[in-house]
């Protein structure tokens, strides 16, 4: 079993060339352009990580991997022209440094790249990693619709924001997983439990994620602290806030969502102060974090194989042990 | 064997419902909408015609072309939005019936249900059909660049068209037929004459669209007369008469691209009547046809099988023998 490091120099020594044609350039250079602007890979080397846990790591996995890096960069292209985002990893997005026919198209054929990339694994592992793969990519889809319909929907509900989070990013890291637990021959319980390990650990790190915009370092944080407060989003301490202010702190966060003052940032957070929102998101991310590892325990799978999974949680968590 | 008619009734019965989930039904109605607005379905009856070309209509040959008729129109969605089309077949186009991100993303799930039709396949078939539909897919993606790239490209010969239109429409039809071919179980030389004959077929088809567009009768043709001269468009008929046009005819020709009076398009054909556009359009297009029926008749099946496909000749190329 190697470390999640040791996997991520595998993956990127065989991810890091050009995945794409030469011609037409016009397209391939911008599908190619979001690839070299980097992201940590973490759930290609998921799939590596739960093919080892199981199995001897192998071609198949190799070819998995780069099939969810192509399919999540495919997800990234499209989701940045329909926010209208400039920048991405501090770089242009594709439709912003190309065109936007040229984004939606890079997108799609990155897709169709990926879809590619399963086409060439072991015939026989075929119609179940593409079985998985498909469920999951529809389920990435309905999570960006949803986030889309919260926009314009006066109140969202905690299990509504849970159900699109889980959609939107979390089963994408649970299927990585499976689909290595799947070439490692893993029996159908295994793969359930390893799929549930990365959807609760995928959670945790959203719960976190909306944590860190209100209350990150922003040096340590690499966006801008409040962004989330800034655009009225709908997240978890948000939608708690709402859920236990009183009516008079419940008046004001609704009055604040109109207003655009410097001190917006500061005003919401006084009140998420009050309401204990911090302590509660903490507590939140440790369930969903427990749930996670109490799936990676029930995998039947002796022990000492579990290293690079508990590593790889205490890392995306940020935790010390 | 049955005829093309009988055979899309079969598909229209097998399509014509829901093909999606209720929910969210932002996404799903969306992408039900464009299936609802119709079109003659040719590409999936080829699929059927193909695979009672050479065995029994079974289950794949209508999941195969299922998905052929979902990637179809997807691709005509994501047309749609980069060519800024505000209808479809007399009906808004789905950008604009609900809005772009939606129509972005109700265009990926549609090519991923598409995907999903093919993992229902019989697993045997699954890698065969799932790597055409690949290579077809990435193909359609990069015609459809290429004839962005020609909007802004001086000069287009007519090999650089030819391989843009075939790219762009005609791989397609060829695929469709490869991959009844394929669940009929045609051997790899019978697959590539059923493929030729599509692709020769499509060309033959586009040729005789560019025509209609500049000399069809506008009751029939159904779309506005001209519309390809009115947006510049370097179809086959231009760039033959810029080929063989006299130094001044060309320079009229070129001037008329920034001419937009009302006797544009009777000007532009007093210059394709004076070169004989015509005439060379109509050999064109019998050059391709006859290409195509020389593969269909070295395929080697009984010639009484290959009537239904015959009689498909003649009507997508309004012949009347």
């Amino acid at each position: 079993m190697r470390s999640f490091k040791e996997l991520s120099a595998i993956f990127e020594n065989h991810f890091n060339k050009r995945q794409f044609p030469d011609a037409p350039a016009t397209l391939y250079d911008a599908a190619q352009y979001i690839l070299s602007i980097g992201g940590k890979r973490v759930r290609p080397v998921c799939v590596l990580l739960a093919n080892e846990l199981f199995g001897e790591l192998n071609n198949d996995a190799l070819n998995v991997a780069s099939a969810i890096e192509l399919f999540h960069n495919f997800s990234l292209i499209h989701d940045d022209i329909m926010d209208k985002a400039p920048l991405r990893r501090g770089m242009e997005t594709v439709h912003t440094k190309y065109n936007e026919p040229t984004a939606i198209l890079a997108g799609d054929v990155m897709m169709v790249e990926a879809y590619g990339r399963i086409s060439e694994v072991n015939a026989a592992f075929i119609p179940p990693i593409l079985r998985l793969f498909n469920k999951t990519s529809k389920e990435v889809c309905e999570g960006q619709q949803l986030d889309m319909d919260f926009e314009t929907k006066s109140t969202v509900t905690h299990d509504e924001y849970l159900q699109m989070i889980t959609l939107k990013t979390s089963v994408l890291l649970a299927a990585s997983l499976q689909m290595g637990a799947i070439l490692g021959g893993a029996s159908a319980q295994n793969q359930q439990h390893i799929y549930e390990f990365g959807k609760n650990l995928g959670i945790a790190f959203q719960v976190q994620d909306d944590y860190l915009d209100a209350y990150g370092d922003p040096e340590k944080f690499g966006k801008q602290v409040g962004g989330d407060i800034i655009a009225n989003k709908k997240t978890f301490l948000m939608i708690h806030a709402l859920s236990v202010a009183t009516p008079e702190q419940k008046n004001e966060l609704i009055s604040l969502f109109e207003y655009n003052g410097s001190d917006k940032v500061q005003k919401v957070l006084d009140i998420f102060n009050a309401c204990d929102v911090a302590v509660w998101a903490g507590e939140l991310k440790e369930k969903y974090y427990k749930i996670a590892m109490q799936h990676l325990e029930d995998t039947a799978v002796v022990s000492s194989r579990k290293t690079a999974l508990k590593e790889l949680a205490q890392y995306l968590l940020q935790r010390d042990s």
